[in-house]
């Protein structure tokens, strides 16, 4: 049987009827479709969608400022190797295209996807796991605009059965320290002393060590069990620091990342406990797994990153389904309406333990039907002719 | 006197007539114009065109990824700080937005120009420089495809009058050690030994320390005065691995740096020796300057990146013109037409030093006459409402 070929690749761009100045990033979401040997893959970016259709094709600036079209397009892809050395070929040649981590992420992932349909496997045994272990889910959501809301909000995810909770952003770390004391309290009372509970700074103190030393006594009195971007993504000195003050609290990072090398800079320099990787930024599959078995090595845990869609977390899990004692799973748990619409359903919950769907590939398919209404057209000329144009989902 | 306002802002994209598939990063340009105050202020991305114009207008995704006009359009600005402050605002409302971090960078700089050209001042003054030193130019430019080829050209930068010059690029690292001696060889023999000689190895081995070891020796024979970029930009323990081994030559790295932090982990943990920062990625002067600073308390020497105009030039050396100890300068000799249209003319040189125009801001104009011809438009639709038209240059 011949290799099978990239044949093409789409980009949809989806969004919410109305886009929030809000924290939630799942307000619009970029879908990419491989087409070839008669099946499709799909994934999805973490991204400014208009902003990685034009790293898709943009003219060329020089030979390591090229389109991602010049690296995919009619390639043969017959095995995870193939899906790697693409991934190589696709950072060398735009290496100077910033966006273009951002967009190879949902080409990688929706490479990985299609290959495991065309193989008929499930995308974790491709990345050389034997087996899938379900992985503890922590409902992932913002804090609420007052205390009040944010003890509301914790106490409806204590009800719906979840084991662990994660609050962030909003106005959290932008007063002084008594305001965010009482978020936590909130949230702490909220969900019951027995669960873990997990805060998210939102990187609001860029790279100031003595902000973040203020609330460790607050992290420490409440039992957060880690304290998450407190920093910008590369302050690996910040964090080193701050791993050193007490009271000792955990630190997680590592969604900003968009390449392995940034989160091997983490992991390596930045004396985290946890490394959180978004799939959708940080180069796809291809560099989230390689993370993930670099975390294995250094005795760190490797979490997903996910704020979007049920398709986002499917493909967010495989980097580590197989490593079991990588036990927890970001869950989102405030889905907006187009992240719903590409899939309805969400991961399967037992007690609060996540189970990935067997089937080929990522086991999730978006609901093509639900999207429509939700896509937007683009189009791009330069000099009056047309670079781009997107196709209908339909 | 009224403060003055941020009135417009106005991408230019220019291309040669053809873009060859080579390293020569002159070929195109992304030119930033801000008109306010019945002044106007000029810089230049080092960045794919199109992609950074679709970070100016994207649709908002969510309140961490804003497209960049939200940040600075309208906005009042008449001091330094003023400018520091809308670099931080943009980062912040940009977070998520990778290709804002290449595109703010011209915005940056043409900020700083606009802002000497209202308060008539040059640029490295309002940086907060006494004076501005000469700096010592070396010679940028590609190997040839050939040692021969490579030889001729270092003899007619010997010619020249430069003291200094730079290789790189090309197929250097690609085939065996020995082709790299032949083309080190040459370079070395066409230059002269009382010259320096740098080697640019343009990211060849991403972060394989083993295959740089192997060509220390032929450095070290042929009296390198340093090793650029022989891994990718964050490879941080490739490059402190590579800095202890024999026989010892000194790293140079940091172009591929899109934000201040980047070019601090360089300082920090490479083990670096020059740390070589563009302004129209870094995130413009704002953050070039900083690095600089950082660089002078640490001992470490700032060096310029620059590969395109003599506006990009002039911009780049703003940084560190007022600290007497960082001496070189990297001087771009192989310009593309379009790069030659910016502005005919090149920084003076003297017996190979450069001094750089002190007139107010940035000292270089672009010639607009001379830019008509090269320019592209550009535009972008969603949902069939135009969201960005380029405007005409002239």
């Amino acid at each position: 049987m011949p290799k099978p070929t990239i044949e093409a690749i789409d980009f949809f761009y989806l969004s919410n009827p109305q886009i929030l100045d809000i924290a939630d990033g799942s307000q619009d979401a970029l879908l990419v479709r491989i087409q070839g040997a008669g099946v499709e893959g799909w994934g999805e970016c973490e991204a400014s969608p208009l902003v990685s259709i034009a790293s898709w094709k943009c003219p060329m600036s020089h030979s390591a400022c090229k389109p991602l079209s010049q690296s995919y397009l009619g390639k043969i892809v017959g095995s995870p190797e193939d899906i790697k050395a693409l991934h190589h070929l696709a950072r060398s040649q735009s290496l100077d295209l910033l966006q273009a981590d951002h967009t190879l992420s949902g080409i990688d992932i929706a490479l990985w996807d299609w290959l495991g349909k065309v193989q008929e496997r499930p995308t974790f045994e491709l990345l050389g796991f034997k087996q899938s272990f379900s992985k503890r889910a922590y409902a992932s959501t913002l804090f609420g605009q007052t205390p009040e809301e944010t003890y509301q909000k914790a106490l409806e995810i204590k009800d719906s059965g979840f084991t662990a909770a994660k609050f962030g952003w909003g106005s959290f770390g932008q007063k002084d320290v008594q305001w965010d004391e009482d978020l936590i309290q909130a949230a702490r009372e909220g969900l019951g002393s027995e669960h873990d509970l997990f805060i998210d700074a939102g990187t609001v103190w860029k790279e100031n060590v003595q902000e973040a030393q203020q609330r460790l006594p607050t992290l420490k009195k409440h039992n957060i069990r880690w304290l998450e971007e407190p920093f910008e993504n590369d302050a690996l000195l910040a964090y080193s620091q701050l791993s050193k003050l007490n009271p000792h609290t955990p630190l997680a990072t590592g969604e900003g990342c968009h390449c392995f090398l940034q989160a091997k800079n983490l992991i390596e320099f930045g004396d985290i406990d946890y490394i959180q990787i978004d799939p959708g930024r940080v180069g796809g599959l291809t560099s989230a797994h390689r993370v993930a078995l670099l975390a294995q090595s250094k005795g760190i845990q490797f979490v997903n990153h996910t704020f979007t869609s049920t398709l986002a977390l499917a493909s967010a899990l495989q980097p580590y389904l197989g490593i079991e004692e990588f036990e927890l799973c970001e869950y989102p748990v405030s889905r907006s309406e187009v992240a719903r619409a590409i899939s309805p359903s969400t991961l399967n919950l037992n007690a609060g333990w996540v189970t990935i769907p067997e089937g080929p590939g990522l086991g999730v398919i978006p609901d093509l039907k639900a999207l429509a209404p939700y896509e937007k057209t683009v189009e791009i000329k330069i000099d009056h002719e047309l670079v781009f144009k997107s196709k209908p989902i339909l």
